[in-house]
C-alpha cells in the first residue's frame, strides 16, 4: 500500500517459507531422522513422555496420536511442574522422553528432560537449533531445519516439528515416507488458494471463537487457537470434538463462529454428530478440510483430499495461520508485535 | 422469594450435600479405598493410565499429579479416540488404567477401558454407580458414593472423585489419610462463608473470563471454567499457569477477570510470575487460595490454610461453584437446565 513495512510482514514471510522448510527437511533432515528412528527402534521404549510448552506441545500432541495409533505404545504429555515444582523424580527406565521447542531454550523443559535423563529415560529433543540447552541436555537431537523464526507467532517451526515427528514415528514403525513427497507442493498451493479474505471478513468482529477436531485434527484446532489468541486477541477456545459435548457446547450461540478441523478419514467421520450439534445451534460453522467431508457449513477453508489422515494436520493448519495473519490486520493488530509476548517464554 | 421452586435448586441442593458425602467416603467408603489400594500396590504398575472426559477429566488431571508426584510413577490422561476412532491396541501389561466416570454409562470410555482389559491392563473403575457399564467392565470398581447426582452440572460427584482418588494415592504409597479429616466440617463451614455475592456482582456481566492455576491447582481452574461455560455461557478459558505465559496472555486485557486458583505451597509460589504478567495487564483478578497467598488482587475467595496442598483442590472449587451458580442465577439461566446439555453425555 505505501513505503512502511506492512503490519505482519515476518509472519507473512514465515508462513510462506514453509514449502522450502519442509522440502529441507525431506533431504537434509530425513537421513538424520532414520539414524534417530533405528537407534529409538532398537532400544524399544515401553512408553513415550512428551515435553513442551505452547504450539510445541500441539506438536507434541499430534506425535502422541502418531506414537498411540501407529505405534501401539502408550504416550502421555508430561506436567513439568510435577518434576520441575514438585520436584518428583519417576522411574523412567524404558521410556522415550522427547523434548520439542523451537528455541529449546525454556528453563521448565530443560530441567525436567535432565531430570528424565537421570531417571533413566532415552532422551530426544526435537528442536530448531543444535546448539540450544535442550538439544545439549538430550542424549539425541533432532534439528527441525526450519531457519531462524523471528516472528512471535510460530508457524514454520510447528509444521517443521510435525513434519519431523512424522518422519520419525514412520521410519520407527517400519513404514514408508512417501506419503510426504507430496506436501511441498501441496503447501504452496494452498497458501495462495482464495477465500481467506471472505472468511476473514466473515469473523473478523467476533470476540469469542470456538475451534474443534478430532484424533489427528485436534492438535490443529489447538494451535489455531493459540494462534488467534496471540495475534488477534480473540478469547478462542479449542475442545476436542468430543469434549465439546460434555459441557462447552452451552456456551456456543448463533454470534460464536465454529472452526472445525475435519479429516476425510475416521476422525473426521467421528466428529459428525458433533457438528450435528453445533449446527442445530445455529452457530456460524466454518469447515477446514476436504471439500467432500463434514457437511453443511457457512464457511470451508479447502484443503486436498489425497493427503492421508495422520498428515492432514500439516495442511490444514495452513489456511488457519493465513485466516489468523489477515483477522490481525483487519483489526489493525500487528500479529509480529502483539502485546505482551516475547519470543521465547521463559517459565520455570 | 415466592413459592416456585427457585432456578438452580437441585445444584444448590447437592453443593450442599458435600461435606455428607465427604464425611461417607470417610466411613464407609475407605475401607474399600484401602483394599483396593493394596491390590494396586501388590500388582506394581509401572504406568497409569487415566481415562475420563467432561468434569471426570478434571479429577483424572488431579490424579496425574497425585500419581506422579506422590508415587512417582509416570502418569497420562488417555485420548480415547486412538483406541475407540483408530482402533490402537497398545500393550498395557503392568499398566493401571483408571477409568473415571460419574454415571460410568459413556460408550467411548467403556470401549476403550475394554480394549486396555484386553491389552493387558490392571483395570479399575471409579464412578457414581456400582451397576454402571464402565463398573461391570474393570476387574476393580470404587464408588465415589455421592448418591444420586440429578443437577447437569457436576458438583459432589467431582470433589467425591478426588477425595476417593486422594485415598487411593495416599494408601496405595503408604501414607496415612488424617488430613482429609477436617475437610467435610471445611467444606462445611466455606458453604456459609460471605462473599460470593460481591464476586457474582463483579463479573456478572463478564462475556469472557480467564481460569488459572498450577499443579495441583489446574484441575481446579478447568473444572471451574467447564461450571461457568456449561451454566453461565460466559467463554471461560482455563490456562496452567505456565501455557499462559506462552502465547494466552494477549488476550487478557482489562475487561477479562481473571480467576487464579493459588495454593500454599509450591505450585502457588510457582505463579507468582504469572500473577505479575496479569496485574501489570491491568486485568481484574480474583484470587481462590489462603488469604496469605497471590499478593494484591482485585477481589479474593478465601480458603482455609491448613490444608495440605494436595487436598486444596477439594476446598477451592467450592467458592467456585457456588460463584457460577450465583452468575447463573444473576444472569437469569436455570443452572439446573442448561440449553443444549444432558446429564450422561454419550460419545464414541
Amino acid at each position: 500500500v505505501n513505503a512502511v513495512v506492512q503490519a505482519g510482514s515476518l509472519m507473512q514471510a514465515e508462513i510462506a517459507e514453509q514449502p522450502a522448510v519442509m522440502e529441507r527437511i525431506l533431504t537434509l533432515g530425513e537421513p538424520e531422522v532414520e539414524r534417530i528412528a533405528a537407534v529409538v527402534a532398537e532400544s524399544a521404549p515401553r512408553a513415550v513422555l512428551l515435553a513442551a510448552r505452547g504450539s510445541s506441545d500441539h506438536a507434541a500432541l499430534y506425535a502422541k496420536y502418531l506414537v498411540e495409533v501407529l505405534l501401539g505404545l502408550p504416550a502421555g504429555l508430561v506436567s513439568t511442574s510435577t518434576s520441575t515444582v514438585y520436584e518428583a523424580r519417576p522411574d523412567l527406565r524404558d521410556v522415550l522422553w522427547i523434548g520439542i521447542s523451537q528455541s529449546g531454550s525454556s528453563p521448565d523443559l530443560v530441567e525436567s528432560t535432565t531430570a528424565a535423563r537421570r531417571a533413566g529415560a532415552l532422551t530426544l529433543a526435537v528442536t530448531n537449533s543444535a546448539s540450544s540447552p535442550l538439544a545439549r541436555t538430550c542424549e539425541h537431537h533432532l534439528d527441525v531445519h526450519a531457519g531462524p523464526e523471528i516472528a512471535i507467532a510460530a508457524t514454520k517451526s510447528y509444521t517443521a516439528q510435525l513434519l519431523t515427528l512424522w518422519l520419525l514415528v514412520q521410519r520407527w514403525s517400519g513404514r514408508d515416507t512417501n506419503a510426504a513427497r507430496a506436501l511441498p507442493g501441496q503447501v504452496g498451493e494452498m497458501l495462495v488458494r482464495p477465500g481467506i479474505e471472505e472468511v476473514t471478513a466473515r469473523y473478523r468482529s467476533a470476540a469469542r471463537i470456538v475451534t474443534t477436531g478430532r484424533g489427528y485434527a485436534y492438535p490443529t484446532a489447538r494451535e489455531a487457537a493459540l494462534k488467534l489468541m496471540e495475534t488477534t486477541y480473540s478469547m478462542a477456545l479449542a475442545f476436542s470434538a468430543a469434549d465439546l459435548m460434555h459441557g462447552p457446547l452451552a456456551a456456543i450461540d448463533p454470534g460464536c463462529p465454529v472452526l472445525a478441523t475435519v479429516p476425510a478419514g475416521r476422525g473426521g467421520a467421528a466428529m459428525a454428530p458433533t457438528l450435528d450439534a453445533i449446527r442445530a445451534l445455529g452457530a456460524d460453522l466454518c469447515i477446514i478440510g476436504p471439500r467432500s467431508v463434514g457437511g453443511d457449513a457457512e464457511a470451508r477453508l479447502d484443503i486436498p483430499l489425497e493427503a492421508p489422515e495422520s498428515l492432514a494436520p500439516l495442511l490444514q493448519i495452513i489456511p488457519l495461520q493465513r485466516l489468523t495473519l489477515q483477522m490481525a490486520r483487519a483489526r489493525s493488530i500487528d500479529p509480529d508485535a502483539p502485546r505482551t509476548l516475547q519470543k521465547v517464554t521463559r517459565t520455570h
